[in-house]
């Protein structure tokens, strides 16, 4: 008997800014078993991102399309953009075995644990609310008012932390690589996530009772 | 801001004759930060078992004093036998920022779990059932009776395994104390664990808003 590798959905939320997108393109990158999952989203492509890499960008009507016909696992409207989790590439990977990784704020985040009760929920945080700033200003390609609405939102978001499984502060991106997967590791050894093991195991005691 | 390293309860149960004992031993001794809280019991020491290190063997009347004086964090009784965690050395340790280790069987640990809301509770199980009983019987120092009485023990508390937080199989045993001291990392990450961090991220973004 050994435990069963199941695939596993992982969300990862966290603030703007905090650099999860670099985060979980570094995870894929250094181990396997890993697949990241491609959003849809209606807002337009920051500079440098490309369609399909980052997002897949649709208009409003083409994701109101797919939303219909239940292509989304998850979406949400997040300061006036859809953003939703095309269904098809995340069951299919799970099926594989691999383990998919979604970036989504916390609302999708809790109806993606209602929908898949074994996911698991990672949030990232910077060192401090501080930083977080300086990180938002650096990136250069957003006004004050949108920073400004990012970190009111972000102590919105802090709120719900504690929904989480496992918490990560991203300071040293190879450290919080390596962290990231060891808590993935973990999350492979929760009983919720081996419950045919657990009833094989019954089973076989049962027989010697 | 850092997340603070405070010491961790860590209720290690599973089946008798699992090899906990020497899993927790391996622990203690391959990493720093553990330490071993060592029961007391009402039972008789097994051949090469010593007064404080495997456990301290007391009498039934000095075990029901520390009961009555709030000396034990937990005890229970298990095949006619008292066992009991000595508070002192535990509330110690934790203070000073060790992880401390126990082992203890279900109902105690979802007692300690009760007063400790933040202990993270370890289930050690055999790669299967008949390699339970062939290890029961290689122990050499239980009758017949003894281990068809555990075998029934470890079908009854199969039913628990639910309630844990981890879940181990010692098949090979270097391998599986370097799986636990991962899970034990991964337990420091949960939310629940970091409740002043969460606070303080909170009160920093609150002051940007």
């Amino acid at each position: 008997m050994r435990m069963k590798r199941k695939g596993i959905l992982i969300v990862v939320s966290g603030f703007s800014g905090t650099g999860k997108g670099t985060l979980m393109k570094e995870l894929v990158r250094s181990y396997e078993n890993y697949s990241l999952s491609v959003s849809m989203t209606t807002r337009g492509p920051r500079p440098g991102e490309e369609e399909g890499k980052e997002y897949f960008f649709v208009s409003e009507e083409e994701f109101k399309r797919q939303m219909e016909e239940d292509g989304l696992i998850e979406y949400a409207c997040y300061c006036g953009n859809y953003y939703g989790t095309p269904r098809e590439y995340v069951e299919r990977q799970l099926e594989k075995g691999k383990d998919v990784i979604l970036e989504i704020e916390i609302q999708g985040a809790l109806k993606i644990r209602e929908k898949f009760p074994t996911a698991l929920l990672m949030f990232v945080m910077p060192p401090n609310a501080a930083e977080l700033k300086k990180r938002l200003e650096g990136r250069g390609t957003e006004s004050r008012q949108v920073i400004d609405e990012r970190m009111r939102r972000a102590a919105e978001e802090a709120e719900g932390i504690d929904e989480y499984d496992f918490l990560v502060i991203n300071d040293r991106l190879e450290q919080c690589v390596e962290e990231m997967h060891g808590l993935i590791q973990a999350a492979h050894s929760m009983p919720v996530r081996n419950s045919e093991l657990i009833a094989e195991m019954r089973k076989e005691l049962e027989a010697f009772k």
